[in-house]
């Protein structure tokens, strides 16, 4: 891209000239009326769901690209929609600008969404774009899902095995690859390059949906779940809460990056894998055998890493009785307002 | 309240603070999960419309209520949702806050967006709320519609008559008079306080909907139109752009609020009512008899201002002969990016 170009900013075109530039990013059918129709399936249920990105909070839109934002905001997006057993059926954009930002940025913006959106069959259908003094994107995504198939906090059943769809703490270990170079530097550049794409390129689990509703059958009960964007410890919490239940979590069962093998303690690794967050796993509680052949057919990093029991309490447990039992609860992880 | 809770800012109580706060706005049953699940009706397609607001562009945190800034927004998005000719399922509200904002402030927000979405039957079924230098207010609402009955754009004919469903230029007066009170000294109270509320609480026209329905019938083509947020020019140019037809608009036909009669001369009052905005009336093509019908039904305010004709000029035309035509066109009323 030439400097000219690339020093354009959105006060120069005006928020007509960038509507008319982000138009090749949406389907053409959608442009032009006051809000966009959608189709949904008969019988299908709508899911949705919606999140706010904020320069200097969420991102930064000095470090980070443009494209990797875009991703990020559409693949928590996803994880959202896939966290219910939905199918995406599109998003809506709404953006605030200060006329300072260059319109490549945002243009890399909405190359990123489009890439993850196109990734899992799905795109922009819908938008706003507004002056602000803050770049924020807020992004509402919806799907479709069986009504018979939503997948909630509040089902987990004692006795059922919780499953997580891959390893943690990865994203976590890329964000501070990229905050501290340093840190990582007994790590291979190849390590070191699947850590931070684990956390720019996070993937939405819409994959493993298929191989959930192919293993269970008319007799099994609702699925629980949810993802784990807020962490691993978050999500069972949470689940575990809604539902009314405790859980016993194996410590030695929490899938992590074969990157952190010889690089992080045993601690360390943990407090990533538990509280880091953004790793976009789902976390499901279903019937043992159930579980045992969804884990089998994910493959590389699925898990079984515990099971719901009574009682209210969820306890990382070590089954080779190096560390004591540990209560797990919402204190660390949570994201506050004030952080 | 007392001026110890008035006090009370959203730093002081936290994100998970405040979420508990405004679950009361929020049915309980959307509480909790990654996502909100919707029933839509058989045979119904989804329609999606987003917004975002933003403190100092938008409104002002200081000088507009919290409930007037709900209130508005919410009906602004009702409004995109009449104006495709559907039914509202729910929004979903993002939401960015600085910390010092007062906790009494947010309320005021939620209750204002609560009582319009009451007045409409729906609610709010999902949200974000997060840490930002800037308060920001991204809705997205939803709505359902049969299919063959969704008003677009794109559809109005040579022929067809211009329907407003009510009087132009109301909430553009009346927010002169909020920044101006000088300006309405020979305007009665009464009349000074319609003007004001027509501001700012507009009321999105999802009443006029069954009444259109039961005058079309199966042998009427589609309805073409839109809400005249951005103004009464905005919306017929919009319309004749996106239909590939002209327009001839009768200056005198246009409807205007009473309490312009003695206060504004005929060319202030036909600013506010081309220009203005805000109003949140629909613009729909029809055909003249069903017009005729539908206005008579409609009754105070609704009017057919002209009809659409061949070419691709919006006229403004004078049957008095006082003034000569004038051709509309999209460059007043148009919001750009760096007003």
């Amino acid at each position: 891209m030439n400097n000219e170009l690339s020093s354009l900013r959105v006060q120069d075109i005006g928020e007509q000239g960038l509507l008319e530039r982000l138009q090749r990013f949406c389907p053409p059918e959608i442009i032009g009326d006051d809000a966009a129709v959608l189709s949904t399936e008969p019988g299908q249920s709508l899911v949705v769901t919606t999140d706010v990105l904020v320069d200097g909070v969420h991102f930064s839109e000095l470090t980070t690209s443009g494209e990797d934002a875009g991703w990020r905001a559409v693949a928590a997006n996803l994880s959202d929609i896939a966290a219910m057993g939905a199918t995406p059926l599109g998003i809506t954009v709404g953006l605030g600008l200060p006329g300072e930002v260059t319109v490549s940025w945002v243009e890399q913006l909405y190359q990123g969404m489009t890439q993850c959106l196109q990734k899992y069959n799905t795109s922009i259908v819908g938008g706003d774009i507004v002056r602000s003094p803050t770049t924020t994107i807020a992004i509402s995504a919806f799907g479709q899902v069986d009504p018979s198939g939503v997948i909630r906090r509040n089902q987990a059943k004692v006795g059922d095995a919780i499953v997580v769809t891959g390893v943690h703490g990865a994203s976590a270990a890329g964000l501070q690859l990229l905050l501290h170079p340093d840190f990582g530097e007994n790590l291979s550049q190849s390590d070191r390059t699947i850590l931070i794409q684990a956390h720019q390129r996070p993937k939405p689990r819409l994959d493993v949906l298929p191989i959930l509703w192919e293993i269970l059958d008319s007799h099994t009960p609702f699925v629980a779940g949810m993802d784990s964007s807020d962490g691993l410890a978050d999500a069972v919490v949470q689940i575990c809460r809604a539902s009314g239940v405790g859980a016993v979590i194996e410590r030695t069962q929490i899938p992590l990056p074969t990157q952190f093998d010889h690089w992080l303690t045993q601690e360390q690794a943990l407090e990533y894998a538990l509280y880091g967050g953004e790793d976009f796993e789902l976390v499901l509680c279903l019937p043992k055998e159930q579980a045992y052949t969804f884990v089998q057919q994910l493959g590389e990093g699925a898990a079984i890493v515990g099971k719901i029991t009574d009682g209210s309490t969820v306890i990382l447990h070590d089954q080779t009785k190096e560390y004591p039992d540990q209560v797990l609860n919402l204190d660390r992880g949570f994201q506050h307002f004030h952080r």
